[in-house]
């Protein structure tokens, strides 16, 4: 083809992850075989995101001001998940893990980065505490030393108020325990649970 | 997120080959932290595929009525290259691995799908090969039994004409021959080249 011709969209492909230079130049050639219409409505979702906000009140991702999740009367206000990625809350709701509401927590305290407490919207997520009368707060971070080193944070802001528990770590189902790391086998042992 | 938030992209983005639900969610979450300004250029980009038409000599994909290759005065006319992907232009003008012109058939003969001679754009092919008073036609046809039995016609429609040439079979370089096929080995065995 003449150089260039599909160049520019590569390269704005190649920005996604997991796309390289071959993938993005399949995708191209795919789209090319797409009617205008198809390409329209594909372009026009690509500007709609625009149109994507955070919740007022937890951060989740929402086309209104209050998502979906906040405004359901029928959850347990009591029970409150942190986490640190948006896409943790579609992993619990497509699994209709958690009864309780959610809240996202815009970063990670990480000396390394030098990202601190106060760089945190902990005090967003004070006032949801508070609103809500949470009485347990379940971390679901990161495992990762910025994950734990936040979840303590997190613990000890709300010590002898709110409960503040995290998600067990452990032997995931389907591994070689030989690919685990050292940590996980230790917590795994040492959070043993009796079956008889 | 909120349901949906996120779905009508997602939904297309799986569309393109190699992508799917997962890897079409982490272009989505990429892509809304793009600035609006890139994701004007990703869509425009997309629009933009609208404008690309194909040579009228050669079928390439182009911008233009003729495209940079067909027009291209310092190239060979007398030798043709006929492909039955665009794509393989790239690969080869990347490279510089061929000094002539090209031509794309827009079909491969198959019994099996119902595709005959007539089907393809063989007039076109004469009418390419007499203007560029073609001397050699070079095939690179896809290596399947269609690829070989519309090389073999390509070749009969010419005989007497003009030489028809097809790229060799062989072991590519760094392949564990185990995994060849054995009609790749039978040609590359019967093609052996001496070297002393």
């Amino acid at each position: 083809m003449d150089k260039n011709v599909l160049e520019p969209l590569v390269r704005e492909l190649k920005k996604l992850p997991g796309v390289g230079a071959k993938s993005a130049e399949r995708m191209v050639y795919e789209m090319l075989n797409m009617t205008p219409e198809e390409r329209e409505i594909l372009a026009s979702n690509v500007l709609d995101l625009e149109k994507i906000k955070h919740c007022r009140t937890c951060n989740n991702l929402t086309l209104v001001d209050i998502c979906e999740i906040c405004s359901d009367k029928n959850r347990d206000n009591v029970i409150l998940c942190v986490t640190d990625d948006v896409r943790n809350i579609n992993l619990f709701e497509a699994n209709k893990l958690f009864p309780g509401k959610y809240f996202v927590l815009n970063k990670l305290i990480s000396p390394m980065l030098g990202v601190d407490p106060d760089d945190l919207n902990l005090s967003q997520l004070k006032d949801m505490v508070k609103q809500n009368k949470v009485e347990e707060i379940v971390i679901a971070l990161k495992p990762s030393i910025e994950g734990e080193a936040t979840a303590l944070y997190i613990a000890k802001i709300f010590d002898g108020q709110v409960k503040v528990s995290k998600m067990a770590r452990g032997i995931p189902l389907g591994t070689e325990m030989e690919y685990l790391d050292s940590l996980t086998l230790s917590q795994a042992l040492s959070d043993r649970k009796v079956i008889n």
